[in-house]
């Protein structure tokens, strides 16, 4: 396996990045110029209290006239920052920044960054009621495990508009669309893979349930004190959950004795990968090494035993990359109204993502590269139909 | 007096108006694109960690390497929106889509509109106080009083940042450097003009402090039920202050004894000033009609007893516009880096806009245009300087 002959090999230099980000990656931008004293009387007074008094008696008008309909507040408490930790809402701001320019550039949304001085769910839940009227979608983003599974439930509930925590579903779509082209390439269905999920954190969770919902009856997961079962130390809240729906052969221990066997390991915590356990793995093993920047193992060992291999990593092929997922999936959802991003919606941008690749699968290209221009498209097609048909 | 042969006099029709605000007048930019794997890695994941961990350590570099420290937040929670009144948060957007228009165009600030589903002062503040990392300064906007008035008083406590309240504020600021263009034309001190301010909302209350702050002693301020004076009906909070600062001569009654004699009439209201009120005033009065889009008086007929007329329409000559103010007093605020908006920066501003209207005063150029390019970077100069020096 060898390093893509790209620009991305560059590794950017310390100065390049901090001259990138001088003065924020983001700005606002008007959609037509104010060029004379008629423009200013369309767009601000006197002209623009026709439009407010059309909304104030049609509040539906509101999704016409404003950009807010199809705004995403990318929110964060910079609990859960990359692989930073919990460095506070100042210092998780580029990285919001960052976001929203993913979504401008890939799927032609405009989202405003909100950094909250607060890791109250209460507060936070509070404060973007609140702001309900500003937006027309939430991507909750880097906040930390288990709060956030409390905190997406309690938005949806009390938010009518999409809200995603995309630490969690972006994740597990793309990681459920690169098992689908891996197993492709391999001839093979989905649900008898045998997988073992290591980490039980936001995107622990998330790819455990929909690798479920896709069909696949035998995963376990492991957290940093081993398997997930029933009534372990440690096992509560929504690893409780986890437990009861997960280990059917009801396995206890750790890596190894998961391992033993499996046809797929998926990595989400920093736990290494050793080679021993590696090698215990059935036949044509799939390994998914995603942790950024160090993968559980290194792609050039864990091919020595797997016969597909994927990162987190721009720089090694089969990149699993959540920009394949979130921006066509909020584009989808608010293209066609939706209120709630359902499982049969994420479920279609997996399957949409993965019919991308399926015109050139390979055992190195079991995902399309994120800059593939037919991704978003095609995820966003597919979320608008499954919103529509539920 | 004419109509001015501009554009500005086909009034847009609601075909045009409508047509233009279809998806909102914002959008977000990004500062440069994201064209492949590379861009990525700088701006996002994993450059973006360099930059997130630089201000986990030393939070001041937030203010270089985001975009939050030039953000303004233009908030509003639709309670007293143009002429419309409490048309609620949705039908406010539009106005505050508008403004972030008029920041951008005029100021070159990025601002993006805040609208709250409350109108709780305790609500409001805590919100702000919780997104505070997300923005650099807030404009108040469109909010009624007398909320407005403890609103701004307490964001001022509880935010580290610039906040005013632009519809007190901008106003007082737009007439003040009117007045001096209006007293310089006809060769007269500020000082010993008499002024009636027709209205104790917002805006009357702002005009009223800065013009005793500008050296001027005779004010009388009348509110619906008559002139303000200390002890009478209705006057509470803000109208007892103002009533213990104005009227020196203990006048009483309603406007016929408030304008006999006086050299100034400043409308903020609704309410009529019938001719022969007008007819009353000292010679060489002064009128400023500022209600839109029905002035006091119609600028004609103000003629026909004022030497200087001005009114808030952009179809007449001497409009007073907001938008010579704020959009270079937050540049200026945010430029110096202030935490307030002072009194000497508010002054400050007021003269650097009647410095620019000096080079061409006449009776129908009291202040400048409100495209003049030289009136925002004069504005934001005087106020950072006056910021600095303070």
């Amino acid at each position: 396996m060898t390093m893509l002959p790209d620009r991305a090999l560059a590794v950017p230099t310390r100065d390049e990045i901090f001259t990138a980000h001088e003065g924020g990656k983001l700005g606002t931008a008007l959609t037509s110029p104010l060029r004379d004293a008629h423009d200013l009387s369309v767009a601000y007074t006197p002209g623009v209290a026709e439009v407010s008094r059309a909304i104030a008696a049609d509040p539906g008008l509101s999704a016409r006239y404003t950009w807010a309909n199809r705004l995403v507040a990318v929110v964060s408490d910079g609990t859960a920052v990359l692989g930073l930790g919990d460095i506070g809402p100042r210092a998780a701001l580029p990285v919001m920044e960052g976001k929203a320019a993913l979504f401008k550039t890939f799927g032609g949304l405009d989202s405003i960054p909100i950094v909250l001085d607060t890791t109250d769910v209460d507060e936070i839940v509070e404060t973007l009621v609140r702001l309900r009227p500003s937006f027309g979608a939430v991507n909750l983003e880097d906040v930390s495990a288990p709060r956030c599974f409390e905190l997406e439930r309690r938005l949806i509930e009390a938010l009518d508009c999409p809200v995603m925590h995309d630490d969690q579903h972006g994740t597990a779509i793309v990681l459920l669309a690169a098992l689908r082209g891996a197993a492709e390439v391999q001839g093979r269905d989905l649900a008898p893979l045998r997988v073992v999920i290591s980490g039980a954190g936001a995107a622990g969770v998330a790819c455990a349930r929909i690798l479920r919902a896709a069909g696949i009856t035998d995963i376990t997961v492991l957290d940093s004190r081993g398997i997930i079962v029933p009534g372990r130390a440690g096992v509560t809240g929504e690893k409780a959950l986890l437990a009861a729906e997960t280990n059917p052969r009801g396995l206890t221990g750790g890596p190894a004795e998961a391992l033993e066997g499996a046809d797929v390991f998926v990595g989400l915590s920093c736990a290494k990968l050793p080679e021993e356990l590696l090698a215990s793995m059935a036949p044509d093993a799939m390994v998914f090494a995603l942790s950024n920047p160090d993968p559980e193992v290194h792609p050039d060992v864990a091919a020595r035993y797997a016969s597909i291999v994927a990162t987190g990593r721009s720089d090694f092929p089969n990149q699993i990359n959540n920009v394949l997922a979130f921006p066509g999936v909020f584009r989808g959802a608010l293209d066609a109204g939706a209120r709630r991003i359902t499982e049969a919606m994420k479920l279609a941008a997996a399957e949409a993502i993965f019919e991308v690749a399926r015109e050139d699968l390979a055992p190195d290209r079991i995902v399309p590269s994120p800059f593939d221009p037919r991704v978003a498209p095609a995820v966003s097609r597919a979320v608008a139909e499954a919103s529509v048909t539920e």
